[in-house]
């Protein structure tokens, strides 16, 4: 089969790869129809921490179930699935729990597994799927291409902006603001719509998301940044700040952005993974900031979002301004690496 | 009057001092009949931040009005009050948040206000409250000796202990740990309890606050630190961690225990005023941890808290080990610095 592998930085190509197998009776063989390039991936393309080998990559994806092992029970052959960004057993105490991200059994695509098993990257034609019974979520009937794009969002993207949303306490009449206009922070605007917020501020400085935004819900957008950014906010939401920050970059301007934003008592829900962001805990603690958030734990919310999917309520797939081949994968990621697309999904 | 006055590290003394007079008309004039030495007064006494001129100190204190501004309304001369740590004028749009702590017009007793005007330490004779109807509570009449006890926890240690188990999340059923066993820590116990968590584990060497702690409900109490203290939390909880974690010293040890002692997509409530303590937010990302709280926004939880100490239901006051009368303030001081005792009250 044919698969993504990132030789160096820069250096991504569709190679020739061996077929996966089934290897535990609680594997499936899962053909990719749709899978994605997600900000990221866009770290080790760019180099950030160098693979010294060749590597695997890609972790969003959606597919028909080709083969399932002997104790798979739920997941059945010639099904239309979506996959989690992280897989899980949705059954151990943290499972239980809804942190999927940290099931005993759990692992990333493209990684070795716990015992140096190499998992299959989700931008390939196969991908074997430990614990398919508890990782892959099926839908009633296989989806028409355009819903096949909606339901790629909830691999990753869509459930993460929830994910900032959910963990910034984000209610029915909420007040919010979101920072990053890239794909999370437009799925959280649409997340935090959905769950009723009130008034949602996107901070976007490019015309095409603040469009989208719009499109999404946002009431307002504001494109200035720091200290002018963040009293603009605070002039929107009583002179005080908003009570719900989405942080949906990572970085240190974005982290303090965020904190900037919030009123005193106010929460951050953080789902930029953080790379040179930091927390200021004595000015947290003065003004009584929280935060929460993290790594999504996406298998804990795909049955909660699927209906409002699947009927057309959220539209999430509008995140796809960039469609293209899986043989063009190079291409989608240099889009996303020069902000030229939003988000790149590719066909399989 | 006489009021305790820091003049340089570990030389506290009780001066002679100009009596308060009434400055604004929102204002109160109170004697003081208890008043307490808190933790944080301890660092600059220990002279951490050395001030280059002596300094009014003290936050903590319960009194009998004496003199009211005429646009006082609510509180009247005779009346017990309840002083929390900040005044504040509880109808601005943060106390209307429950952020009193972040008052427009709020400040802290012993520092000068935003216009330069010196505020009265708790630890003298009279004070001087500005904000009088938005600051101070009154009781239904005034207490016993005794009781005078239990209420004086509510300017500061007992609502900050709260702070820490609501930040967390702490709801009927929950099971929780206290990281630190000074007074706050104890508090928090006893708040735990109060909320109606089903386990609570106190962290604590010292057999004095081990039992205190089991006074005020412990479940259990956990004497090991770092990671063997953290392996002990995580086998009393399923082997997975404690759901709520309250952070009560401000350490970058204590925040590490926090840390440690949560399961993944646990939250940490943390009211230890933060001195070198951090976060490490990649480690939080990947567990999804959570944390909330900072200084207490006391003002907005005595009332819930003062029938249950009225009538006994909790006895808050049990923190105070050492009473000693105002002449011996530096007694008081000594005694917690040397930890020979949890928390010193002072009789005025």
């Amino acid at each position: 089969m044919h698969a993504t592998v990132l030789h160096a930085p820069r250096d991504i190509r569709l190679d020739e790869v061996p077929d996966p197998q089934l290897r535990d009776d609680t594997d499936a063989i899962v053909r990719v129809v749709a899978a994605c390039v997600c900000g990221s991936d866009l770290w080790p393309y760019r180099g950030v921490h160098p693979n010294p080998q060749p590597v695997r990559i890609g972790h969003e994806f959606v597919g028909i179930v080709e083969q399932v092992g002997a104790a798979v029970t739920t997941i059945r052959p010639g099904s239309f699935v979506i996959a989690p960004f992280m897989y899980s057993d949705n059954t151990c105490a943290l499972c239980r729990h809804g942190v999927h991200t940290s099931c005993v059994n759990g692992g990333v695509w493209g990684r070795p597994d716990r015992h140096g098993v190499e998992n299959d990257g989700a931008q390939g034609e196969l991908v074997r799927v430990p614990q398919a019974d508890g990782t892959l979520v099926a839908t009633p009937q296989v989806p028409d291409a355009v819903m096949v794009a909606h339901l790629l969002t909830l691999s990753d993207v869509f459930p993460t902006g929830h994910h900032a949303a959910v963990s910034a306490g984000v209610t029915p009449g909420s007040n919010v603001v979101v920072v990053g206009d890239g794909a999370v922070g437009l799925s959280a605007v649409l997340a935090a719509k959905r769950l009723g917020a009130a008034s949602v501020v996107a901070m976007s400085r490019h015309a095409d998301r603040q469009e989208l935004a719009r499109r999404f819900g946002a009431d307002h957008v504001v494109d200035e940044r720091g200290r002018a950014g963040a009293n603009q906010v605070k002039e929107i939401f009583d002179g005080i700040g908003a009570d719900h920050v989405l942080e949906c970059v990572g970085t240190k301007e974005s982290m303090d952005q965020a904190m900037r934003s919030a009123r005193p008592g106010g929460r951050i829900g953080y789902v930029g993974i953080p790379h040179d962001a930091v927390v200021d805990l004595p000015m947290m603690f003065g003004r009584n900031l929280g935060i929460a958030g993290g790594v999504a734990p996406v298998r804990a919310y795909v049955e909660e979002l699927l209906p409002d999917v699947l009927d057309g309520t959220v539209t999430p797939g509008d995140v796809f301004d960039l469609t293209l081949p899986l043989d063009q994968v190079a291409d989608g990621y240099r889009a996303m690496d020069e902000r030229t697309a939003i988000k790149t999904m590719l066909r399989v």
